[in-house]
């Protein structure tokens, strides 16, 4: 695999934007994605029901047509905004269906912003045509920083490998910030390969993809109202159609989309406002995956777990808690082991025999910091990514709006 | 009823405490509570599996006797400290039992204070003599600050009820925080009656009580390794004995035990360092008991609500997305409504037509807020208690042992 720049273009891929003025003066706050016809695109989707109206929309239209374009905007998440929310996000779509001479429902709507604010639609209707006009294949840095919300840096990966002799391309952007964000934290991610694969493989790459990247970076528990992902593929490369997910094209293409996805989804965490800390939560030689989801989450959402790696503080025992709390059934206590770094901090029961606290106080010293629990019960492992609880984190979401 | 002073002495219960040099000098950090002969004790423990070894003593000793005493220290939680753990809790438990004369089985252990460290044995031999010299029945506001951590105040509530022309009194103390307590946040409770009530019908009211008091009040989702709660009745009033719950004089005896928790639980919340707000979450109109409490303990634990309570905003698109995510399936978006105080601020699936940035405010200004959900599909409630977030929960438990 060869990993190049950041932002390859894809062929078949177009990207526009304009400063609409739904964000500050000076911000890129509308972007057009065009995709040439024959593209096939899988999404997902946040599972909050009070799911905001671009997103009810984008999931009735991607469920009957193959998109010709996405419209993403910031500044506004369209959330909280009952039935003239819906009205307004179809309004913005067929804006740009007139732009492109497509049909309104072969245009994805997605918004991040502020919730509970109708779309300031003259400013769509203006700015729309102008995003158009500037479509590009060479647009997906203008793209990446357009999406932006609070995020302090643009968020862009993209991905070369070799399929049967193919050169095979993609390139994903993504926003969201590791810790919460006024704007309800909404990750938003949009990646587009020129690959030749069919929509079941499309759909089961980005699912399995999303899964073990934006589904496990966990930072407060609080699911957006605006969250989505999608994944687009041009058909444009001259290869054999991948067609089965048991095939070595598609194991090699789904490998690619899991790494893009991930890397985006750390970029995320890392970029939090308020973290200082990059924590991976890891847990072994559970019987399920469920049970080790339970103790990763339980671990990585604990605000005492959080405000002690803030500190920089080994307080193991506050891990040791979460790990009794996390609802694990007939946990074994005095079997299972937990680890800051390589340092084993919890055995037979209690704070392990070799523990000192200078060691302990090594690994917390540094900014990346891996938590590990061994449950010792069988054979599966999960790791999920998260950031501490700073003091930067509560002044960013007291004094939103104030 | 009559509510009185807050430590009316208990017929049979005698409280003894000394400062043996566990906390800081000049500090209270040994508590006895001796039980006349006769007397019966019901208990609730910490569901977390790595509960301190005097919980997994206690509720040992409690399976098969009628304790006769109670050990309590603050400032070491003998928590995290494996199999040693287990035999100095029962080493204290000796002394105690040699000091009054009865079997090593019939005094309970209770800690609280820092976790992973073993116990000082050499000050309980030195304290618990001291201790048990000075027991008295007028000795529950010593017992009340013996117990404390970081508390800022002691919480004791009395109650008296007349039971068939019998007057019946009860008096608890309690300790714990409304935010993260460095200790774990550890929740103890303790208190007598002098009401004549055989063995069932005492587990069940405090059973019911603690379940709508203290397992009501939700902080942070950190569940201690220490929490419990006793309640002892000494027999001493000469009334009919309370042996059926359906009978009228149980609902009376069991009304007040509730009354008296949901103080004392109220009371821990009040007391959070770093807390400035006292939050009440009801949740109305749900099918089930479980779903109204998945809705409410969502609202409560959420960073996002909890540091906008903080700085006072009235930013209700952080509650409705926590409804929203909170698990419940089919929830009616369009039909379910929320309250900020008596101001409805979602209905129709997004913002009430009548709210006003004015109204909400008004309401957050408030020390204390209600947060109401009214689900629309059913017929049952459930609140909870909780506190905001403020820098000082994060300055609390980041500059914990540094």
């Amino acid at each position: 695999m060869v990993q190049a720049v950041n932002n390859h273009p894809i062929s078949g891929v177009y990207l526009g934007t304009t400063q609409a003025g739904i964000k500050k003066p000076g911000k890129t706050d509308i972007v057009v994605m065009k995709f040439v016809e024959g593209s096939l695109t899988a999404g997902t989707f946040t599972l909050n029901q009070f799911c905001a109206a671009p997103v009810t929309l984008a999931k009735r239209y991607l469920s009957t047509h193959a998109p010709r374009a996405l419209l993403i905007n910031s500044g506004n998440a369209n959330a909280g905004t009952g039935k003239q929310g819906l009205l307004d996000a179809e309004a913005t779509c067929a804006w740009v269906a007139q732009e492109l001479g497509c049909a309104v429902e072969e245009v994805l709507p997605f918004s991040t912003g502020v919730i509970g604010q109708n779309l300031p639609l003259a400013k769509f209707e203006k700015g729309i045509p102008d995003a158009v006009a500037n479509l590009t294949v060479s647009g997906w840095d203008n793209a990446a920083r357009g999406i932006m919300t609070t995020d302090l840096v643009p968020k862009q990966v993209s991905k070369q490998i070799e399929i049967d002799g193919h050169l095979v391309t993609m390139t994903g952007i993504a926003k969201g910030s590791g810790m919460i964000h006024p704007n309800m934290a909404t990750m938003l991610g949009f990646a587009a390969t020129d690959a030749k694969i069919n929509q079941a493989c499309l759909q089961q790459a980005l699912s399995d993809a999303v899964k073990v990247s934006f589904n496990r970076i966990t930072v407060d528990g609080d699911t957006s109202t605006n969250d989505a992902c999608t994944l687009t593929a041009t058909q444009q490369v001259n290869m054999p159609m991948i067609e089965s997910v048991d095939s070595a094209a598609y194991q090699l293409f789904s490998g690619a989309v899991t790494e893009m996805m991930l890397e985006l989804a750390q970029m995320i965490v890392r970029d939090g406002e308020g973290a200082t800390k990059f924590v991976t939560v890891e847990v072994n030689e559970g019987a399920t995956a469920e049970e080790c989801l339970k103790v990763a989450n339980t671990i990585a959402l604990s605000p005492l777990v959080k405000t002690a790696l803030f500190a920089s503080d080994p307080n193991w025992g506050r891990i040791l808690a979460a790990v009794g709390r996390a609802g694990v059934e007939n946990l074994d206590i005095d079997a299972l082991e937990i680890y800051l770094g390589d340092v084993c901090i919890v055995r037979d029961g209690g704070r392990a025999a070799e523990y000192t606290e200078e060691a302990g106080q090594a690994v917390m010293n540094e900014t990346d910091i891996k938590i590990r629990v061994d449950l010792k019960r069988g054979y599966v492992t999960e790791t999920v990514w998260t950031t501490d609880f700073s003091y930067d984190y509560v002044k960013i979401n007291a004094e939103y709006r104030s």
